[in-house]
């Protein structure tokens, strides 16, 4: 932690100070609990009565608004804020262990530069990892798996065999990558195991959450494009193909065989069937189920998910079925009375 | 396992025995598979019609019921039976390992007196450690973690830097707790990871589940309850506070920034999304949806969950959804009908 | 991997061959991208298009039907593939480490010939391994567990004590059998822990997917049937008993106590609640709620689960409750106006 003053982060930022650009910041904190020197933002509008009583030095916000705290006014408040934290605090500090006698390291391995490798973590035979990674305690690497520059594997993260790694990948702790694909032919009631040939091919600049977990292809590779974020427990199925930049929050769950493109944003819990395509820009609402392709930039939610306007309207009815059952009868019997009269 | 006579197990509990309380017991087991000399209990009214057959020497039971068993008759038979497994059997015995000479353990850890660590455990930098705990292999304490007396990890559970776990907390196997939150930042179409700068408080009495994942806070402490008790592959969001004595049932996702209240009870599969508020006391059905803040009390299932009461009669009719619109369509040709002989 | 002709693979597999059966198949692919010297397969109707412009020099297949490829006709294709896929390329080869002296091993335990134990395993006391098993680094195999022949734990499964392992069982990554149950007996708003006096029994040709938890009995056995395969994540409660030959597609979460009879399939993120009954070859389709007994070959699917005939037509119609809604209403204006005019 490294204080700076306002006007020092507005500058880095690219943002106007509103107030006093001389004060001194010594921390990040929530807008909630944002005390003396210490700055915060506003991204979330449900948080905006906050800012008027906030007690801390400064606010990072889009718009000027009545605070007591100085106002640090940029465009993405929440991108600021992080650079902020990443200048204030900077990344996890990894101790320096270099390469520990207690790892168990195949002698056909080849590490790059200034890696860190813990005790107790593996590294099979054939293996090739780039400059500056870091394996923690427990982390094991399968025969023929490749590592980029820059990787971080936390304790006990496996990734099985032949399976690739971009640049800077990031691998939580107890996440698996690359076991075999749930694939069986049943014949006569029995399941039999399909060799799983296909890789993991993570590209560059994904991290995979804690003990989530990535199929490797049965038989062509399963992809996770470039920045993509997976959160925990996250499963991943055989074959399935995901763009870059995607974002799977925790516990969504995706098949096999799956192509799913750019910029998608998949909610929790959600679940997606096998050998359909989810197109670029998607977005699908926590816990739904998706059965069919998804065109391009749809919003879609609910189990079946269908499109997200429509489904907020009609599952928001649900719970006034009992009243128009209710009317139905209602209807019906008058219906009855006047056809008596009528007839 | 050390017999007891039924006399002695009543003493124990403060019940009453119906029948000989002499008999011997030595052992324990359900309803439907108790034999001679094991005693069993009824607590779910389901089970009733077992106890008239039972072959069981002995039920703990809330009302007298006519068995060929003895009873002992208690006012809160499962907790009873608890404590007759407790002393009847015991927790897991431990195996006194001692400080293994294969564990990694950093100088500057601090452990106390009678602690087991095992083989391949890793203990790193300014970590402390109470009183009799024990660390199973593969076991990672991060820097500067703080864990209280008579602690239990289980194989490969993972505490990553700085998280603080109180007095007789348990992880079981392959747990993780403090890994990063899932918190990005998208600007132009990339997503850059905010530094998660906020720790893991569990207090005391908490159970963590097997692959349960407990996210460290972005800017506030995560914080799980005094004798909370977290099910198998449940995920916790960054900065989420859970209140004491809840329970979260397996596969539930809560996400990042909710505040929960004390004695809660989250169904299997539940899903609750970030930045709410759930009351003390709250029940959540299994696979339900949270959307929105809950007060004190409350008892809500389905997707978008609602009031139990009113979601069972709702839910239940969406089965007859095709009824009612046929029943709609013959509405509206009989009263087309009628306007139509009566213009 | 060895070259084969087709005849020789149609031989194999009991099929007759369409084409030229003296072509080398040099490798297995996917419909949409085998090339030159491949052989793919038709089983799902969906691709059936793809065939007739395959570059493959096979398609495995059930009906003759147009190709520029050779066609290998047989009954069940899929499953006929899969044997030519094991005929190319085996199952996977693991390193033949023997008996690292880098692994922990109890003086007590037995092992059977041919084992292979990696480094930083740790084989606890009183353990029994049957032949030809492979302890990849990090498992853990608790006190008195039981191991048949022909099993492969992966990196970091973790079996607690007096577990039973069948022969050819295998485990994947990260994967936890018999931790404690999710037990606790609420007594005065304290959750007290009940010990898990149960074992798990797993038996043989089980398959557990990564970061799948099986929970041991709180008194009961738990216990998954020969042949059945569990997919990631999947969690399954204490005292559960699962019949032989189920498939468990990822995430799947079974409560306690649960019997589900042989030949299930039970899709992705499927919960169902404790103590009931699953029947035999019961489908339950993904993201369903099962909270009552379900009868011998019944298919349900929804949340709560009814009829997948009966839900899919109910279902579909969530969609078009705004629209049934103002039916009703226009309907009881009409008809109010009719009764005034009646009147």
């Amino acid at each position: 932690m490294q204080p700076r003053t306002l006007a020092e982060l507005a500058d880095h930022v690219g943002g106007r100070v509103v107030g006093d650009g001389g004060r001194t910041i010594t921390a990040a904190a929530t807008l909630e609990n944002a005390g003396p020197g210490q700055i915060t933002f506003l991204s979330n509008a449900k948080y905006a009565s906050l800012v008027n009583k906030t007690r801390a030095a400064a606010v990072v916000i889009k718009n000027e608004m009545s605070s007591p705290a100085a106002l640090l006014v940029v465009g993405d408040p929440y991108y600021a804020f992080t650079q902020i934290v990443v200048l204030l605090y900077g990344h996890r500090k990894h101790p320096p262990v270099g390469i520990s006698p207690k790892a168990h390291i195949d002698p056909s391995a080849r590490l790059g530069r200034d890696c860190h490798v813990h005790p107790f973590a593996v590294v099979c035979g054939d293996v090739r990892i780039g400059d500056r990674c870091v394996l923690y305690p427990g982390v094991f690497l399968g025969p023929g798996t490749v590592v980029g520059d820059d990787c971080l594997l936390y304790p006990n993260a496996v990734v099985y065999d032949d399976c690739r790694l971009g640049a800077r990948v990031i691998v939580q702790a107890n996440a698996t990558i690359g076991q075999d694909g749930f694939g069986f032919a049943t014949h006569r009631g029995v399941h039999h195991k399909i060799p799983q040939i296909g890789r993991v091919v993570i590209e560059d600049d994904v991290e995979i959450g804690s003990g989530a977990v990535v199929e490797r292809g049965a038989l062509d590779d399963t992809i996770v494009g470039q920045g993509t974020k997976i959160g925990d427990t996250v499963t991943i199925g055989h074959g399935t193909r995901i763009g870059p930049h995607c974002l799977l929050v925790p516990q969504a769950g995706i098949a096999g065989s799956v192509r799913i493109g750019h910029h998608c944003v998949i909610g929790g819990q959600v679940g997606i069937v096998g050998h359909i395509r989810i197109g670029d820009m998607v977005r699908i609402g926590a816990q739904a189920g998706v059965i069919g392709d998804v065109p391009d930039g749809a919003e879609i939610i609910g189990s079946p998910a269908i499109d997200a306007g429509k489904a907020r309207r009609a599952y928001a009815l649900i719970e006034t079925l009992p009243g128009m059952r209710r009317s139905i009868k209602d209807v019906e019997k008058r219906l009855a009375r006047l056809e008596e009269s009528d007839a």
